[in-house]
């Protein structure tokens, strides 16, 4: 009896149809506009030879945690072993050693991204823990996962993978009859020398299909802003979107970078200021009329009301906001970050002209943090219907819904 | 049928007596406290000369769109051509383009503050879109409307103007007996030179009835804390209040600053470290016994709770609240914005003593911001009283709402 | 029957058994896991001299005035002459002024901590007002209270006071043999030198009990990164937790600093960058395996999201959460910023392990602060909850509510 009480604790799911849906004007948002349209997944960090090859994944371990360092870095607040993280040890321990943390994180979207990757994916209805490990590892041990059979389940209509500027674009190419589109950004290090072949490298991505370039801003040096300006021009004779993420610190940890190198949860987010030399990029380009479309994204939330500010002084006819305030990127990819992104947008400018979500991610199973955004804005577009602040116009509405869903995105990109 | 349903769909407005009244002492405290105070609009861009001579609207474009740059820079962001926005197109094809846009703008401060305009005004109930743009044009074209017809319909008490030190102030002269008080604004340029006969200004403006001045602090540069400290001590001598707007970034668009000149919605919001040199600045007065009654506004709200402290340093009987945290301002004149602000006064400070809202505005149906703001200052403490957070007492909550919204004000400032 | 109803009035106090707790899974977190624990108060500056001797408070104003410049500070905001906040006045006066003012506090917490403070130690059911003033005071000069008293009533299991490196420490030895454990803080001054013998120091506050440093880092110079980072080492080798307290800017007004002294209510936030510099910091440390137990505090919630991400740099097993983001700090302790703090912790790490509350206090009644947070805590842990974004698993929820509250603490500490 108390172990059939025990039992039905813990069996208790979050994830159901009214998920994140906090009034009944979010729930006809969701559910009529925005939750069967197709995902652009305009900024990510997949392996386009996983797509190419069908990479078939071999256990729950390697959809969910190989290579995703969110979670890496939360067993390591949890204390486990780095040995169980990144380390020698088996799957499956390193599985458990993952489920036994989950109900500590509470509040962390990781809680919430795992229990939709399990619902969509596998059908996984209960909680993961370590109570649970072991049978939710069987179940989805059943089913066999591959790269394509995930971006086939989530509806996936574009994906744009993040290369290197001398990546020959080989695994791009041979997906072109691949019916999601995979498209490649261009990505160069404004660490580095920008090399005398750039322009003809972009010459080289665009002909593969590429008008997108990302940028991480990690500082705002007089260097850095001057290749940007430089770039700039390119990408605006051509068309392309700029994408500059501003703000991370990386790296900060030296002993783990030496042992296990970039990307593997050791970054967090950089302060300095960034209005006054933004501003100068901008307006240097805008000069020459040289100013291509530009999503702005910042890690640190403070910057949220300058960036959405920003974008205001450089918008253009004809493109409806032309420049856009990115999306809560990485540490702000969960709900109070989202909201606080779109709330500094709608605030500041037109929250209807957002080109919305993209994952960011490494991970295949991330594209259920699409669903996750769009129940969080309906539910926000949904309350202020509710508090009599928007009108109960579904005409109206419908259009802000898909467009920030789906349709602005393909408007603003010319994929 | 369906067309019926479709206008019944746009005719919803959003404007009724619950307004961003959430809660049932909201209502209270709104109704039989706050609606019906007069209005001290102690700082705003209004132009003297229009009130003089009574200026007389032409046309619905005129009363709302007109010199508005709040509304010009969403008809950019919504990637209006800006032939239709400062151009020389016809008015009713701004006014269309405009109304068009409106939908769009949801969560934004401008959907809000057309609709209590277009209602109070105008008494129109039906939402500005495309559809609605023509009937609500004809409307609005019945009614002749003048400056002071719309001062006289809000309520206003006093207008504090922002006028150049080197005004003949003649407007305000030739409006000595109009009912309303229109007062002057002493407001140096604090990136000009002060001349050497400021003083004698100073005493000019004094003797028109001018208690109050003004600065917008763009950077915190040495020779700008002088500037402010040998002003400060004059101010001081008089009695008169200083106001200290910090954190614009200006002009940030060469070209369209070159083709339409300031104030015209290319400005934003700067980022740089204030409290050191605010924390010398005030000090240095008060070294002196020479600090003014001061009003510290921030463009930044990452910049909340530094002011929100700075005021507690300098704070000196007799006066409740010698130094004010002034009202969210500009691109924080929003719900969001302004709960911050309150909020971190709140915490930080006595919000019993605030002085409240001002429009900052150059429009003249802008004295609607004072109703948006009374109701949100009404919903914000009656939500702390429904939760059990404050006791309904209905004497004290008196005292709070008139003070805010208007009593306080009235004996802050010596006009 | 008016004056009935007026007394009615002012008789409703706020202090109930469901105080913050706004929805059921909320309250039975509170009642059932939270609300009996004992208080490990593990940094706060209460005189380990009034502990050993049992000081025996003199009057109303004596236990609830005396020494607490939170209080000192808005009775300057309120207008309040200095003579009834530190000068010669009557203690009863300067009762009855601070009584009057309350009312004026809508939305401080201070408001809800005086309500705590007099129904814990008191019973005392109605507001602090003008009105009730005399008679609180009556009823509150009635019992006799003492320092140890306070701390009794509280259930305190653990009180770390904050010592010079040079304190003899007599008093801490004084209370070996009290119920509460009384421990020092090591809190040398980064401004000044370090000295020579500032290891044997170090030892002999470990001889005697001390597990634990501070430090309030009011800049980031090179020169206190090495100070911070020679000190780190010693904690390091001696199992010690290293406090970080980064962000005050003090005594910004002249005039009182010299005619009171520090630490009484003239001190506000600072706003520089921190990230780089911390960075260096705990890198510094950690290459050397030589990283202590850590706690991030910031008075500037501009820094929450830095913070919450830096201590993800530089978790390491065994030990849960090494590296904490200490709870929301002075300005930052009320209900907005504790739960800021929070939130931010839960998005960027893992809540779950967070070691919670401590009072920082001069006041021996601020343990109420404790209870304050705690239903706070429940009532945010309950919202997810009752929204579906956590199961109602009364297992987990019970380990996540005792460990913030209590037991996170408890094994995170050597004491």
């Amino acid at each position: 009896m108390g172990d059939f009480l025990h039992i039905a604790g813990c069996d208790m799911g979050i994830i159901n149809e009214n998920f994140m849906l906090k009034n009944d004007v979010a729930k006809t948002l969701y559910n009529e506009f925005a939750r069967d349209l197709p995902i652009i997944d305009y900024h990510c960090h997949l392996s386009p030879e996983m797509i190419a090859s069908d990479y078939k994944f071999k256990n729950p371990y390697d959809v969910f945690l190989s290579g995703d360092h969110y979670k890496w870095r939360q067993m390591r607040s949890a204390g486990i072993d780095e040995e169980y993280i990144t380390g020698s040890a088996d799957d499956y321990l390193k599985w458990k050693a993952f489920a036994k943390i989950m109900p500590m994180l509470i509040g962390n979207p990781l809680y919430h991204w795992t229990a939709l990757e399990l619902k969509r994916y596998f059908d996984v209805d209960i909680p993961l823990n370590e109570e649970n490990a072991e049978r939710i590892w069987n179940i989805c041990s059943e089913k066999s996962i591959s790269a394509r059979s995930l971006i086939k389940m989530s509806n996936v209509a574009v994906i744009c993978t993040t290369d290197n500027p001398y990546d020959d674009l080989k695994y791009h190419k041979a997906l072109k009859d691949f019916e999601t589109k995979v498209l490649p950004t261009f990505r160069p290090d404004l660490n580095e020398d920008i090399k005398s072949d750039i322009t003809e490298r972009i010459d080289y991505f665009h002909k593969n299909g590429c008008r997108l370039s990302d940028h991480s801003i990690d500082e705002m040096s007089d260097d850095i802003s001057e290749k940007i300006i430089f770039l700039g021009r390119e990408y605006a004779k051509r068309g392309w979107v700029m994408q500059l993420h501003i703000g991370a610190l990386r790296n900060n940890n030296t002993r783990m970078y030496e042992k296990l190198g970039a990307d593997v949860g050791f970054d967090s987010i950089n302060d300095f200021s960034v209005a006054k030399k933004l501003s100068f990029i901008l307006d240097s380009l805008e000069k020459e009329d040289l100013l291509p479309k530009t999503i702005l994204y910042t890690l640190n939330p403070k910057d949220n009301y300058v960036l959405g500010t920003m974008i205001g002084n450089f918008q253009k006819a004809p493109v409806p906001s032309k420049i856009q305030f990115g999306s809560g990127w990485w540490f702000n990819d969960n709900r109070d970050g989202m909201e606080s992104q779109m709330k500094a947008l709608a605030n500041l400018g037109m929250l209807g002209k957002f080109i919305g979500m993209l994952t960011d991610s490494r991970s295949f199973v991330s594209y259920t943090r699409h669903e996750y955004f769009r129940r969080i804005l309906c539910s926000m577009l949904g309350e202020w219907v509710e508090n009599g602040e928007y009108p109960e116009d579904y005409d109206a509405l419908k259009e802000i819904t898909e467009g920030i869903c789906y349709k602005n995105a393909k408007n603003y990109f010319c994929f």
